[in-house]
């Protein structure tokens, strides 16, 4: 059945591929990313994939230029290779976040990268929680979008007595995202109005909703530098919360994160593998779920036609 | 200055246009709309558009399907009469709601209205508060995107005492764009989780944020068939709540809105006019803030080249 | 063999789809249309689609602008569950009439249709009878084209004496197609000079044509209010016509069409079941004949690849 | 007014072209088309046209392939050397005789060469009389349809007695155009029913409509071989018609054209110069009536941006 | 395997298309190519594609601008047809001549020529030695490019001693091919200076590159008029060449070629069959290698989804 | 003349661009280029450029794909703050050298990049010197194509004694490139036939061309690591060859390039400034000619619409 199967990867996600691959039963298949000496890019695939269905995982993770280039790249190379239909499976799609114009001449880069990867050949999109649900309607092509709150969601469930438990939004546009959490665990949900951060006579307004005497756990899709979520506990302590536990998607964890991160009164972080963490990264109270199973699925049933949707029923 | 610009109505918003008319000091120019006997829309401009900068205004409004084709057939009206550049203006962009795919196998329709104006001939497109930011990314062409949020503030700062306010989201998807109304008031905000509104058992969960005791501005995108804000108004009085007044940009009030607007316990609510509203629907509580001279300083900036930003500085 | 093939009905032919399924063997596929309280549409297919070879079926027929905004978004939500091949089956494509500029500025909207459809995720076409042979060229995508003129001539053949018979165009436009249906009933044909209606002086020169003493069939494409066919009617009795007999593709039936054509002079009017005819509308004199098999035959053909054509040798 | 437009012929209409620019007052700009051994062709333009509005005149005649190809190698190299507006100026379309499927896997086209015409880089064509009306819309470009029809029928009514003439259309496919010669001349028509012209025992029936004793003015869009005309008028003599005029756009004058129409009888033929005619094939019953001064007048419409069809008014 | 495998010819390579389709073991398909009187192409195909992989075979050879037609009328009908697949195979690319801008203002026909193809509807491309090897990069869409080079320097390989021969090309841009020659035959190379052939008195500086006493082949892409080789065999032996041979893929061999040809000093010409040499411009020197059987298996390679590259290996 | 006219720095060439706007005379625009935490870049135009004609300078230099990225967030940025028309001047279009397919499933990626410029918003480009005159045709938009020959070769001419000079070629692919160095300064050319450098046997065979006792003029059109250079120069020196020169348009010079040609023996290396060269990277023999002055009357030439090809007349 998956004779037709081939899974790539461009290079962001060399262990997720791999793993995918595993679950596949098939072979990680192979390809050649070299730099010419004037800093070009040079990717060549190395194994036939005349009328096949490949795939082809990439992150846009740091460094993202070279990350999103050698994606085009590849696309471009598998599809004068005459593949028959090609997924860019992109874990994290890190542009997202660039989803509006909140300041004059910007580019929704979110749109643009969406528009570079249809003219470079991807016929398809396989992608995860991306920062915006309507970041799904700038791809003219179809997509499926994964989740990995059900995940996340059933790592706490299991393991923590919500009783007590109040989900909380970093900020206002969070709340929504949030809401799903706190939906599925049918627990109450709290946000930071960020504004007022600044404003510390006020402090007391800060937490919108009741979160004193609670435990917490703050959602978010993605960790960065983690001074938004570091802040958010800083916060919540203040407002008399008691064990905090943290939730988010996309372990981005950049510049200082890691070294934040290990002294800040959180009891758990949970993050899933959509973005490769290096071995010298993880520390204990780092929990990483991998949506390896959970993307193998949703690959195998695009490659033989049966409902994606039906993953998440 | 203006002799090379022509503004047109395409039938939903003619009050609406002929008022930017009026601020351009030019006349309203003249489009026949009609209808063959087998149902099909018939379209005619009736005066010369050759190389003119073309304005056609028109809310995706009741009858939706039909405001739309008649939109689409003027568009290509004037895009085959050698119109020199066509800005659709649609002052509320009703699709804006369906922006995700939340379901499976449901149309992006927010996304899909974009292609179809695109094609149908359209090169620009000026919008007022899409209902999420992020809909501006689903459109391949330039768009202008239009707020009535100071306009709506500016009117209750003048008038309110604001130090005992609120601004009220009716949902936690709603928070960030209340954020925006607040933090030009400089209130603090509250949003209502939805979630529990059936959980009668659990009302005092229902308000995210302290209410009690003070008035508050529920504000929202748009006003449809006022349920929503009607169980808003009630749960905020069962928290306590004072004064309560409604902020809109569109109001769109089918079904039985006015009725129920009329008797809920509001005090004043607030609308512009991107959606026409008929004589018989106007009732004293309802105040209708025009938007056509922020729109006709757009429309002019657009057509003299001039930052559009720049009016919101 | 039709395991991968799903007929859908976006509204307008819901008894036609159901006969077509039937003929085919399949259960007719389901699909949700509601209306959003703003008046917008809302389609939800509501089975798995992925990689099926898919047909909707959709005569633009009143409403007619709901009908086409049905069909489109119904196909973007096809395209974007991942159908293999979206076929539109269009039996009547009512904007087929608008394939001209007969004025100045105004939109040839039967080719704009066709560019709206492929934008929305049509692959191919489906039709019957189009007002104008030309209009299959204004599709970019394969259209297949049936033609009920057999079977309306052939149901003319078996019942009634063709020795003094004669084929009628209600004007000069139609003097094209009366003469398929002359050819294949090897009568003779005349027209009416629609001119010189207006001008009472010179009926004499009114039918273009010997007709005095025979029975008549008059054939055209569509019967819609019904005057045109009304006024042939008292121009051909007056001209020494016998019996008239009516034969055309699509009863658009609409406005006082049906009390008009009850108390007409005719023997028999014969249409086929392209656009929906509820029970109230039907008389005896109406006789309509379904095309559901042939149209079943042709989205098999295509289904399985075999040709089209080989239907109408 | 007119520093910024050029007018080049693509090799087709010298002479057409250069009588245009006379009317327009300005030098025929200069292009050079050759050929390279192995038969391809090679166009340069001679003049640089940054920034200008081009016109290319170009009817597709015989050579036909060529006079396309050197017409699509002209726009692109106009497009690459930054034209601002390229307009290709298509007197005789002749391939818009290929509008509809009239047989299986067949080409239409008439649609194909618009598309091609696209790729090649014209922004907008102006044309002549097509065929059908509805070819217009196979151009996804602006099209101006201007139509000789007014200049010949003032030709004939300047010099014929029209009180017992009448307007013959050479098959049923011409009743439509037919009808707008002798609307615009206010006499009655006819048309040859061609399918019983190889029948010769009902030569009765073969005209449609009431000939003898009249004289007549055969229409046509085209003149090709000139067999149809020729059998036209036997048709017509032989129902008893006195003098037989001819009225046709456009030339082509193909094969044996010139000889058989010479000996035919006939009083007049009356054509445009949209198809270049050379000398030795003019004879003194072909009256050649010049379109340059109404071609002209389009062009300097479309380049100041006024309106085209007042020039029909 | 091969049941939806089809082969037609557009006209110019009937001889070779046979043979390929021999070498497939299928039967040529059957399409039938007229002219209209108004020298307007007419395509029709005559049996039914739909669904089928179909590969059209046309060099793009004299006459250029019709078999150019021809291919694209083909290409159109078939996509209308419902052809699953087209593949454009063309052996000999004419247009790939113009493959840069080296005067102000002409086209990059190269890249025009490739557009139009896939605006007519080519899928893809199956040709042989492009002029320049970036002419790959022209198209659009996935082309195969084989080579002859192989073939050729085999033909000599078995039958000459290289020991002392040197490879020549008959001017600097054509170095960089000859290098191939020389590569697979490991003989030196040279090439000839045309700037100075105009300049007598230098000649001894004419040919770059050691070729006294020594027997020389020269290598080219095509013989057109064979008029570049004739100066480059006068040249050479004016150096001091013996024997000289000459090897190309494309023998275009217009206007006097064979007869220059026929008297020139040369030994052997090999060229390929991808133009068609009619029977009366066969002789003696010249040999002919057909590479029917490589297209064939270059066809069935793309047919079955296996690497055409594995071709070359 | 030039109010209109902006000219911003996409980053690799910041002082290029502003010795660019010095000879137009006018203000560099501002843009602002900055990285979010999770390594996405971000644009920002900082001025209004509705309506202006608008050139962003950026050549594709290491780092290649972060520069790629950021030229096409601006372009995209401008595109959606309505520039008029935007040109990407690009001085050195690096990926011109992906221009082929020399291995099996590998990107053309000149052609590749020209489409994502397209995509994100390029109107037309302004390069230099692509490093095969085909890769103009990779671009479906205008090419003004700019060379550095003249200046490189005036350089030498106004300094050396030509007489005794020989060009050569640092392979068979350059001897076209060269021959126009070649033409200009009326010199006889060589080339080094690299298949035989690791064959230390025949090195006599290495040099094709005439070079003992002269001196040369080592021609490319980029210097990368300089490994080809300085081998070429050593096989020259072996061939008897006596002062060594150097000129190329485009001084990549990466890895230990500056350490290594500062110690080989070449005479005087002649660069243009297309690719910024680093204070610490200049040594004595590195001669840098400026293109800016070239540039900047290219682009007043696109901006007022007059002829560039006329710059090199």
């Amino acid at each position: 059945m998956n004779e037709n199967l081939k899974v790539f990867s461009a290079g962001a996600n060399n262990a997720l591929t791999k793993e995918i691959c595993d679950h596949l039963g098939i072979p990680l298949s192979q390809l050649d990313i070299s730099r010419f000496s004037n800093d070009n890019l040079f990717v060549q695939v190395k194994e036939s994939v005349r009328e096949k269905d490949v795939f082809v995982v990439q992150s846009l993770t740091q460094p993202a230029s070279d990350n999103i280039m050698a994606l085009m790249l590849t696309l471009d190379a598998l599809r004068s290779a005459s593949a028959r239909r090609i997924t860019a499976v992109i874990p994290y799609y890190s542009y997202a976040r660039s989803d509006k114009k909140d300041a004059p001449r910007i580019s929704i880069a979110g749109r643009l990268i969406a528009d570079l990867l249809k003219t470079a050949g991807a016929d398809r999109v396989l992608t995860m929680d991306l920062h915006a649900d309507s970041v799904h309607g700038f791809f003219s092509m179809p997509v499926d979008h994964l989740t990995a709150i059900p995940t996340i969601c059933d790592y706490f469930a299991c393991r923590l007595d919500l009783s007590q438990m109040v989900a909380v939004a970093t900020d206002a546009g969070g709340a929504k995202r949030v809401g799903r959490f706190a939906n599925r665990l049918d627990i109450p949900m709290a946000f930071i109005d960020k504004r007022r951060i600044s404003d510390s006579d006020v402090e007391q307004g800060l937490v919108v909703g009741k979160v004193k005497g609670k435990d917490a756990i703050v959602f978010d899709d993605e960790i960065s530098t983690g001074s938004t979520l570091i802040t958010t506990v800083h916060t919540l302590k203040k407002a008399g919360v008691g064990k905090i536990y943290v939730g988010a998607t996309h372990p981005v964890l950049c510049g200082n994160a890691v070294a934040n991160l290990k002294t800040t009164d959180v009891t758990k972080i949970v993050v899933s593998n959509t973005v490769h963490i290096s071995e010298d990264k993880l520390f204990p109270k780092l929990k990483v779920l991998s949506i390896a199973s959970l993307f193998s699925r949703a690959i195998l049933r695009v490659h033989t036609g049966e409902s994606v949707s039906a993953l998440f029923k």
